[in-house]
């Protein structure tokens, strides 16, 4: 959320050329820079309203301009650390069939076998920046689909397991932990429009981060909270029901090896049915995460994990409660790790944190005069937390940035701060600080 | 967020005099004033830490100061639309027992039987301008817990009918729909501090939400949705956890009716065991809801559902979808619904909704210069979305708010601009808007 032109004493990505470069500087001028953090910033349009539109799904999914995330246990495959594979609908067709949306939702619920293992797949958007499919209301864009090929369920292990032999022999492989934190990113960027700066390369981790999401929350909730019982995907991914009946040959007594019943059994009642409920849809944690500053707006909180690398430190964050402003939620947090106490809080930008399925909310603090004593001793989270000068952050932001498992770049002398890099909303928030977002008046809103 | 003195064009309620009358006018000068929405500004330290410290809760449970907030099938026990109704130790004793802390909560998931029915309860926190318990650390206040006695298991459906028959002799009574809407809140008030200004008369709003969310979620969710087992409450009500074993005769063949038995029976696993899952903590649904102001500031979008009175609009709303920034999922909202696409858009402050279980994240959003056609044919959720006059709706904000169910103030004339009453966020956007915070540059960060 800020212009300041110091923001080019640290090192910018090459950015794309705006697409309209006139209105791109005109917005620019009127409102300053939006900071879109790693993870957002998606190419895709959702068309979220066609999800239940299976003859739509059955064109996007056969059509060939359409690409295929492909996940084996949450890992993501790729062709190097920065590049995601994307797959084809050859490859994918001997795990998801023919067409899965060959028949309605409605009858599908109807059909439902909850002993039938049908591999998880979501469709995550148009691509319209590329040539794809156009609907008769005129959307288009290139289909994105996200596939589960993990080989656990017998029906589909023998053909997942060749499939993920063809793409070891193809030379691209499943990507363990967090490599993708080196995904390019349209970082930094203002994105005007729903779509007009769309890149496919450039926001890789934005499409990566929808797919990981759903796959996890599927994952996760394979039965109903309501009620206990095996829940089905529904709305391309983006819902589970769960369904008054099933097929499965389980639950009749005397039948077991009897294959499919003709009729489907009654299901006990739940309370999630005929009704609205939050339990059917995706979840996702909103955490605050915040930069504190003293009173003065001169000196800057962080804070540090026990197992953290030696001198790097970090914002403080933590999950919102029930019932919580953001505000609220900011002062509580701070307070119960540092001990610190907050007046002024103001949201700064937001990111999308797809492990398992956080809502990063930025924010920028000031502390009340008798409130910047650091003590540890409410909820003892934190190893350490003290007050470092604007020009200690700047320095570290400047030298002695990386990712967690990574050396911080040469100029960095062994005992300087250490802080996160550019991908974690932390630098940005501590970045926007040092440029004056609160002793120039930014914050002053 | 907007400290503009045109706010005073509204009316607005009494507030108490601030604690630090120096502190809140040199804060104010520096940062203006923040909006606290209805339902956020609780006076509660919610001491998050000390929720397993079982001889803390014990403590506090049979302390003289203690209130219970009274719910039966999540409706507050109230005195009036304006008054929670605070009960005693003593009024919930036949339904809580003597004690539901006396055990660690390691003992009480080594007996957990699935069939003990345990009514619901929930520490709430420590009102700190009120006398209280001191702990050894030295947190003070008095505490505040929530009882769900709603007479659904036979264990305490006698005692909870007395309760309620004794409730309604002494003329309190259980709040049907949204009447707590008409509950005092500390509206459009910045809390420096924690705790500063509580105030419980003016603070029930917020208590009343973190009560409700909290009963509500753990209402809705008795089941695991990693594995279908049920779970059991822990954490003084902020974590339902899947225990490995179970007491219940049910589960033990050729023993039902035999009682308890002398040694549980293992559970099947579950992936929630051993790790920390968001499964086992309650959720919160963030939701944009957003002013959008034409290109050149002078118009506001408004929409209405079909169900509204007739002349009533407000701002547009939607669940935030997984992985995507706020920003975005406030763009993408909007296209949807109206057709229209926004280029910057700034969070402005944010709303507890306990209607289950929401977060409003509320923001200003500027169309971009040919983005400002209405089309309502890509989602079609709304009746109608249209551009209004800031007069039209400086106007309407003036003469035509009120409540859903209730009629407009007396100024306003048939056939006028309707919109929701101030303690919807919705309003608070809108009367930034209409006060500057676009058009005065406040927007500009």
């Amino acid at each position: 959320m800020t212009s300041n032109s110091e923001d080019k004493r640290l090192p910018q990505p090459e950015l794309p050329e705006p697409a309209h470069p006139d209105l791109d500087s005109m917005l620019s001028r009127k409102f300053g820079k939006e900071v879109a953090n790693y993870f957002s910033g998606s190419p895709l349009n959702r068309v979220s309203f066609l999800r239940q539109d299976h003859p739509f799904l059955s064109h996007a999914l056969t059509h060939h301009t359409t690409t295929f995330l492909i996940f084996n246990k949450l890992e993501p495959l790729v062709e190097s650390p920065t590049k995601l594979h994307y797959a084809t609908y050859a490859d994918v067709k001997p795990i998801i069939g023919d067409d899965p949306y060959s028949k309605s939702e409605e009858d599908l619920v109807k059909e439902y076998n909850s002993t039938t293992y049908i591999p998880q797949m979501i469709f995550l958007g148009l691509h319209e920046d590329k040539d794809g499919v156009t609907t008769k209301k005129g959307y288009k864009g290139a289909p994105f689909f996200a596939v589960d090929v993990t080989p656990k369920h017998e029906s589909i292990k023998e053909a997942a397991e060749a499939l993920i032999k063809s793409f070891e022999d193809k030379g691209v492989h499943f990507s363990k932990g967090r490599l993708h934190m080196a995904l390019p990113a349209e970082e930094g960027e203002l994105r005007h429009f729903l779509f007009q700066y769309g890149n496919s390369d450039s926001s890789a981790a934005a499409i990566y981060a929808e797919a990981r999401h759903l796959l996890d929350w599927n994952a996760r909730n394979p039965f109903c909270g309501g009620c206990g019982q095996p829940t089905f995907s529904v709305n391309a991914g983006f819902k589970r029901t769960c369904p008054p009946t099933d097929f499965s040959q389980l639950l009749a007594s005397g039948t077991q090896g009897a294959g499919v019943p003709e009729k489907p059994f009654d299901r006990p009642s739940c309370p999630t049915r005929g009704v609205i409920s939050n339990l059917q849809f995706p979840r996702t944690d909103p955490t605050v995460i915040m930069a504190c500053v003293s009173h003065d707006g001169q000196r800057i909180l962080l804070g540090r994990q026990r197992r953290w690398p030696a001198h790097w430190y970090s914002t403080l964050a933590g999950f919102l409660e029930p019932a919580e402003s953001v505000e609220e939620a900011v002062r509580r947090e701070v307070w119960e790790e540092s001990g610190i106490k907050l007046g002024r809080v103001v949201v700064h930008s937001t990111q999308p944190w797809p492990y398992p399925a956080n809502l990063m909310i930025g924010a920028i603090g000031q502390a009340t005069p008798d409130g910047e004593v650091v003590d540890l001793g409410n909820d003892p989270e934190l190893e350490d937390a003290k007050w470092f000068s604007l020009d200690e952050v700047r320095e570290a932001l400047r030298v002695g940035t990386s990712g967690l498992g990574e050396r911080p770049g040469p100029e960095w002398r062994e005992g300087g701060l250490r802080l996160p890099p550019r991908t974690a909303i932390a630098n940005q928030l501590l970045t926007s600080v040092v440029n004056g977002f609160v002793s120039a008046g930014v914050m002053k809103i």
